[in-house]
């Protein structure tokens, strides 16, 4: 059986690799990126580049979206009427982080004009999707998901966790947590420096343990060696942080440790000039509330 | 060359295990118990049991203490002249969790007797204990750690994260994450159920990624399962906290996070009656908080 035909939109930080790693599993792909530099990259590994998003889609059998937000991915696919020009029975697998809400209308959108769809987010960051270990938490029909396993597994560790927004929802789930373990990893490195232990033997020490985590691993190092580059900036963390309580507050839910850190990330972005910093960079408004100057 | 000579003081729970694996590592050990009959099951596998801790510790090399808490290992060591019944240029080590600044002046006292002393408090359990596989956190000079480094081995993995007090620094560092980490996962399993998505396949998808932790995936199974049987109970959870805070506080430090999370333990065992439930109860006073009814 030959491999099905992959359209990849938005091939930036995040897709880049992604689609790289599609085209090294042996999917034939064509690419398309606003900044078109971008999508070249992929051709010296196999990848068509084409000249628009209509022209990339045409003759897909799955179309990939990483894209930044749900306004983006519904310009795209409505007002710049891409989904018209994929074929019948093409499926969308919008792995971008949107809105529950969105992806859910996006899907009825589609299923409306004879396409497919599968929420699809992702978590793992550059590192995961470099390296095809990212975790795909998917929401959409179990049999769709099923005809996309296969290309998911080439990116990653794919979940089917629900119906039509599920994946997004456990997407937030996912950055809930994300944002409150950075929060609180930034509490243990600080009180272990200022206490004046080692905090880089301290997450040797903790390792495998009930603390341990990828974030004390790889954020904590972040936070005492002072590089915040992203990564994950944080101006994402709390548009993430913004969408979780948004669909919190629709299912009557307060969320305490999660809205902390909404407060915390905006004065980060808003007073600090953290936007642009990796969400790691939390660690500097911690030390800004204890009235301490980085280093 | 032959091995040191051990003495262990304080064989319950956690000590009966440590020191089974001394002994099961061939060293000679020597072991004291408040209540004999905890000494005596050490026997068969080849413990000298002695009738005083100051006859326990007269010929070791090494003292091994695992006690409830600081004044407990005070009391002991000062009060009842056991560290001046140890033999000159012998090493207390003391692998209670207690106060950091307590280890600080028990190490300065020891150390002008001409005693050597380490801090080394544990994480993993009685489960980590039976297997010597616990994390071992050590305080204290370098040269005396590496004396003592086969000695520990024989109970887990040890790692030096500073000088004297370094290691309850440590402990309570991770004690700080536990309970944070354990508060966001229960947002994420209410937030995920409530969205209509099956916590249990997030719990799945999530495995490996950024917000994954031993935390999520037990913890967090206990909460939809409904599981509250400690483990680690609130109330031992909330000592944690207050331990970490006061500590934060002698160094200056304000630490949101854990503060919300001291707040609320504290009332989940005063007016919600949890001090004896799992600490993963947290869940339960989400919910009310929330003004959901546990099922």
């Amino acid at each position: 059986m030959s491999k099905p035909k992959i359209a990849f939109i938005g091939t930036g930080l995040m897709g880049g690799p992604m689609a790289a790693n599609i085209l090294k599993a042996g999917f034939p792909l064509t690419a398309w990126n606003r900044t078109a530099s971008k999508a070249e990259e992929l051709a010296p590994l196999g990848a068509t580049v084409a000249m628009s998003p209509q022209q990339a889609v045409a003759d897909a059998d799955f179309v990939i979206t990483m894209l930044s937000d749900g306004p983006a991915v519904a310009s795209l696919m409505f007002d710049q009427n891409v989904a018209e020009a994929m074929k019948s029975g093409a499926v969308l697998i919008d792995m971008s982080s949107i809105k529950a809400s969105e992806a859910r209308d996006h899907a009825a959108r589609l299923e409306a004009m004879g396409l497919g769809h599968l929420d699809a987010p992702v978590s793992g960051g550059t590192k995961g999707a470099e390296a095809a270990s990212l975790a795909i938490m998917a929401g959409g029909n179990e049999e769709v998901f099923s005809s996309a396993v296969a290309l998911l597994e080439a990116m990653g560790r794919p979940v089917r966790v629900g119906p039509h927004g599920a994946g997004q929802l456990s997407k937030l789930a996912n950055q809930a947590i994300v944002a409150v373990t950075i929060g609180v990893v930034a509490e243990a490195m600080l009180f272990a420096e200022k206490g004046g232990a080692d905090p880089a033997a301290i997450r040797q020490a903790l390792k495998g343990g009930f603390a341990d985590s990828i974030i004390l691993q790889q954020h904590g190092e972040r936070m005492t060696t002072g590089n915040f580059v992203p990564g994950g900036p944080s101006k994402f963390q709390l548009k993430d942080i913004n969408n979780v309580l948004e669909e919190a507050r629709n299912n009557g839910l307060s969320l305490p440790l999660t809205e902390q850190m909404q407060t915390r990330f905006k004065r980060f972005i808003e007073e600090l000039d953290g936007g642009d910093k990796d969400h790691s960079g939390i660690y500097l408004e911690l030390l800004d509330i204890n009235g301490i100057s980085p280093e």
